[in-house]
């Protein structure tokens, strides 16, 4: 299985971005089925959501998938944080404040996910927001599994190689959603200077995520140095993904210089498209810590989500959303081959 | 003159980046001896000093070069303002504080370097930060010089274009020194981005600048669109450039995430390698607009390069320091030609 993946990143294969939330059944088995890899972000999926996404997965495609998991991060808060963030998020979103919830579940699953997929066929498996341990890469290793990291600096990128990952995706400061960064603070460095830095120092193959959109973009990721590349907002747009309406109307309609970057809906950076939510807590920095922050905006994302209303959901985006379409996976994915 | 520098543009012919400071007539003519394009940066020169170093060029090389000009910006201060922040300059840095200027000159002979240029038989003109008039843009056309213009962002671009410039460079958020943003707060937009944003959209040849220093940055902008490349950090490390040793030598010691973007040297963003005087303005965000700013901090940039202190200096770089190296403007050159 592992011989089998390595030879389709080497072959260029272009990758689906894990979005978790935006990935389908529908999505991830239809960009695998096009020749692409395609991704289940399962970040904030309990375990019998995701065995149930994979088994989808696997009747709708005999093709090589991948799923990938959000490394646990310690985030302590006292109760007086959460009441003052709740004060300000009060104050702040009044029409969204009937609905916050009573307790903060510190989400930590992540070492039951890992036990559910060394069970599963699951070809790859993916990590945001960190790196497991070395004996747990090498468990996924030893069971067949492709183990794919993502780093936003050489440095990440230096320990993903060094704790056994197969291969690394280096995400640019032009990627939607949120930064993967682990060490330090984010210094959002451009893919133009990345891709050069990680591939002179790594020998793992090196997958180019940010800011690509079409053709052009994967070309240039190569002659950087990148294997091949991963592409979020292109697929978040495809008639698959499970993206809500509004949020890929804002992107057909947004200018590159929308999106800013914002830690206001997840406590964690993270760039989509300016709206009023983000404008709110501008100049407010008192959000709590992920994945707090994002346990009290969950029922207002929610909520925007029901009732349409685009000003306070999460449009993650990345930089390039004057190049994004409405096409189906199919279309996309086809465009790269031409 | 406009038709051969057409062509070099068309040939993809890389261009050495305008840094006001660090170009010296060697560097200026050896760029453009080798084949490549050798910019005066003009900004800060007083009509004298500029037809002196015009001068010297052609004395050294009958090759295309360029001059770069600061468009002029309008910021007032009040007494009140200057005088807080000297009293923060003075308390922030105390062993440079013994030299402040009296007065701030408020820096503009910008239409004196136009008409300087206008007799001058400078093939080609390139301005920063905003774009003049058509009617100069149209005057120095009419004297059959090649006139370029700088863009952070699509809108820029366009604003470049209507304004009748023959070519554009877009500036990624990567590039080091001063940011180009004209419009609106400066958006930062990656290269990867930036490029196929830009050239969808203007008829004229686009020239990426930020963060390549190598052949494959070279090849990656031109699959994005771009015509050809400007280069800063690469040019400033030559031999040939007039950047401080200390400053080349903290560029050959730095990470890509040691360069941050700042304000504190001159009231507009620029992006430089990190050090203590950046440090101390960090969380003061009461600089002066620019160009008061780099009046107040003019002597201590000065004072620190005789003290060999880089703690102190202006280290301007881009995210790609890790590709740097020690070479002759020859050296450099030839490794695109290869």
């Amino acid at each position: 299985m592992r011989k089998e993946v390595k030879k389709l990143i080497e072959e260029n294969t272009i990758i689906q971005a894990p979005m978790a939330g935006v990935t389908t059944p529908d999505l991830v088995s239809e960009v695998s089925n096009q020749g692409g890899i395609g991704n289940i972000g399962a970040g904030y999926l309990d375990i019998p959501s995701l065995e149930q996404f994979i088994d989808n997965v696997e009747s709708l495609t005999d093709a090589v998938y991948g799923v990938n998991l959000f490394v646990p991060e310690k985030a302590e808060v006292t109760q007086e944080q959460i009441d003052e963030a709740k004060q300000i998020f009060i104050k702040n979103v009044p029409n969204y404040s009937d609905h916050l919830p009573s307790s903060f579940e510190n989400f930590n699953i992540f070492n039951q996910q890992v036990n559910l997929i060394l069970k599963k066929s699951t070809p790859i498996v993916s990590f945001t927001f960190g790196v497991p341990n070395q004996e747990i890469i090498e468990q996924l290793k030893q069971a067949g599994k492709y183990v794919i990291g993502t780093a936003t600096s050489v440095e990440e990128a230096i320990v993903v190689e060094n704790h056994g990952c197969d291969a690394v995706v280096v995400q640019g400061s032009e990627a939607g959603g949120h930064r993967g960064a682990f060490i330090g603070e984010d210094h959002l460095i451009g893919l133009m200077s990345l891709i050069p830095q990680v591939a002179d120092v790594v020998n793992i193959p090196v997958i180019a995520s940010g800011g690509i959109m079409d053709k052009r973009g994967f070309k240039a990721a190569q002659c950087l140095g990148a294997a091949t590349i991963q592409l979020g907002s292109a697929f978040l747009m495809t008639t698959e993904s499970n993206a809500h309406e509004q949020h890929k109307e804002v992107i057909l309609n947004s200018k590159e210089t929308d999106t800013v970057i914002t830690k206001a809906f997840s406590g964690k950076s993270a760039r989509g498209v300016k709206n009023k939510f983000i404008h709110l807590y501008e100049k407010n920095q008192d959000v709590l810590p992920y994945p707090h922050q994002n346990s009290l905006t969950k029922n207002m994302r929610k909520l925007a989500a029901e009732n349409n209303d685009p000003a306070f959901m999460s449009l993650w985006a990345g930089q390039s959303v004057r190049l994004s379409k409405r096409q189906s996976v199919k279309e996309l994915i086809a465009e790269f081959k031409k």
